[in-house]
């Protein structure tokens, strides 16, 4: 019998999807299940963009260019304009989600055997990527008690060596909900521009940004014009994720140049997503108002309730959709695996990620939660009476 | 300034797409350029899958399964019972196109430095793929003089080494349209056996035999049950080459396993296209009958005008849309940029795919071409024109 490939055996599973068999084990016993496991919002998808893809008139339905439609292209060079981010069209790669862009990047960025340096916790299907391509993950820890603020550049100049090829950020953070300031990325910029590295700036989540605070792009930083890769997605912006439709973009023609071609090997991005992506450009400047609002109320129900369970610890995230806690429990895996398997309270329970997941160093954040408030405020509250009573009855 | 990788700057660029520029100087002077040199065929997408996607009920665009939708596996299990292959919906990952399931096959199945045997000529994107996962591709030759027929056991035998990993076979083939038969496939069951290699089946052109011939799965072969990796597309079965769905299929237990692992970290397949494939399946039985009568009288023209051109040889190809030619000239890849560059018949020119992109082996191909039938007769016979007018011409 053959046998697969020791990549293949050492293929990271999701972190996310380890428990999923035990809340369809609880919804079958009759537990209304709480999802904030996962970053799927329950926002509607812009009836406008879906209506694009149904009035689209299609004969055949062609291969698109390989980086995408140019028309598409063309009017995210004026999405990108309206955020301070300064690119045309040939240096827009449209790619099968944020997924395939941080693939590409990895790809024509480095080696086998190469390193790239990410503060961890961090995004975990970085693993699978990185496991695919060969690539060594170099973590340098940023902690819950510093708000997951970025580590200090002595951290990132301890861990560069001869192999390290690239800093990784995500920015606002998944699954810290970090958003890092410009005084931050004026530390990776000199760490960056010292060593020569690339910066990979996953910005999924550019649009949610709380409390008044900008977002800054790696991508409109001066100086970095060679250095920054932006990997893009509309999955969370429009509420969009199974689209797949996100974007590489550099202004390095190198980095381009060898990405394309990666873009050619698999041809092209899926055509009906382009003209829903293509349409949401053009979605009214007060779209994201309403989103935003309701985002920002959903954190501070959250937070509000986290914080006032004792024993809880959970810093006040300034971006993207999520919120790690520090929970009075030895080990989240086995609690929420427990909240899953054999807690319910009124019929109900919650699902939360267990955050070791996200951590590259073995026995970090394990008694960490990440929650994503992707759902409304009422099923969050519920959501939180579910964890605080749990939180009592695990701990008696 | 950071350099990219050597992995993407060895990263083979498109044969296909090289002479596109010439293409569009051409167009641009007002030459008429008969596009035989991709397989985007000019068969209407049947407007009832097209429909299903218009009258699709989506309010918020979510992620689906990461092997995709079950609905749409548990519909493949029966379009792959019609020809002839068991499997059940676990063993189906659904695939952003052809172009992933490959990518999840060399991945799942080989390490850096694992070889893969496949007969040359071949579809050019492999090696694209060959390198993303760093595998080495050991080509055994298959001649235009033999109708590119497969290559006898005892080339096989002595491309297996220690690295040898698997064989893969295109059929119906690109580029060659050669059919394997029932004996050719025993060969290679024979030889995967004896070795304990999988044998990857890239079956896109199913739907797409002539002269009564029938196709025959790699999956539906006895004693391959661990061996056979099928890779599928909806592609060209549908005319739906912006879909971008495709599946990855085996009954070996491991391997989908590990494809899961890598589908899982790219989260998810397309949404909109999946309907689209799902529907696609309901098709009336008839829905091939009139396809399948335009593709066979196409070729039977193309052929036949070739073959009646002085010093032109083609083999009558026995399924896919692609026919090879040995013609009178040196370099092909010159005398197809002179087409674009500097010949035109009554204000008309055609384009081909030099065949030296399709071998491993340098020098070989190079007085060959691929042509694929994906124009109306009309077009085709136009298009034979210019290339008999030009023949003369070159050679004068």
């Amino acid at each position: 019998m053959p046998v697969i490939s020791h990549r293949g055996a050492q293929m990271p599973p999701s972190p996310i999807r380890k428990l999923v068999p035990y809340a369809e084990a609880a919804k079958k016993r009759g537990t209304k299940v709480y999802h904030l496991n996962i970053g799927q919002p329950d926002i509607e998808t812009p009836k406008a963009i879906l209506d694009a893809v149904k009035h689209a008139d299609i004969k055949v339905l062609e291969y698109s260019h390989s980086a995408g439609n140019e028309s598409y292209r063309r009017k995210l060079v004026e999405y990108y304009k309206r955020n301070n981010i300064e690119v045309n069209h040939n240096q827009i790669i449209i790619t099968t989600g944020g997924s395939e862009a941080i693939l590409f990047a990895v790809m024509s960025c480095l080696d086998p055997g190469d390193e790239i340096i990410i503060p961890e916790p961090f995004y975990a299907n970085y693993n699978g990527f990185s496991t695919s391509a060969g690539v060594k993950i170099v973590s340098i820890p940023s902690a819950i008690e510093d708000g997951f603020s970025l580590p200090p550049i002595e951290a990132f100049e301890k861990a560069v060596t001869t192999r390290t090829k690239a800093i990784m950020i995500c920015n606002p953070n998944n699954p810290t909900g970090y958003l890092y300031s410009e005084a931050e990325l004026e530390v990776l910029k000199e760490i960056c521009l010292k060593h020569d590295l690339f910066l990979f700036s996953d910005e999924a989540y550019r649009e949610f940004c709380y409390d008044g605070k900008k977002h800054i792009s790696a991508l409109s930083m001066e100086g970095l014009e060679e250095h920054a890769i932006l990997l893009d997605t509309i999955s969370k912006r429009y509420s969009a994720c199974g689209a797949r439709i996100g974007a590489f973009v550099t202004r390095n023609a190198q980095v381009i140049d060898a990405a394309m071609k990666f873009a050619q090997a698999r041809l092209s991005p899926p055509s009906f997503e382009q003209i829903l992506g293509e349409a949401a450009v053009d979605l009214p400047a007060n779209y994201f108002d309403a989103v935003h609002a309701e985002y920002t109320s959903r954190r501070d129900v959250l937070v509000e309730r986290l914080q006032a369970i004792e024993g809880v610890t959970c810093p006040l995230p300034g971006g993207a959709f999520y919120a790690m806690a520090k929970l009075p429990v030895d080990d989240s895996e086995r609690f929420c695996q427990w909240l899953l398997e054999e807690f319910s309270h009124e019929g109900q329970t919650v699902m939360m990620a267990p955050a070791a997941g996200f951590y590259a160093t073995p026995g970090k954040g394990r008694n960490e939660v990440r929650l994503a408030y992707v759902l409304n405020k009422e099923d969050i509250n519920k959501a939180m009476d579910c964890l605080e009573a749990a939180l009592k009855e695990y701990n008696k």
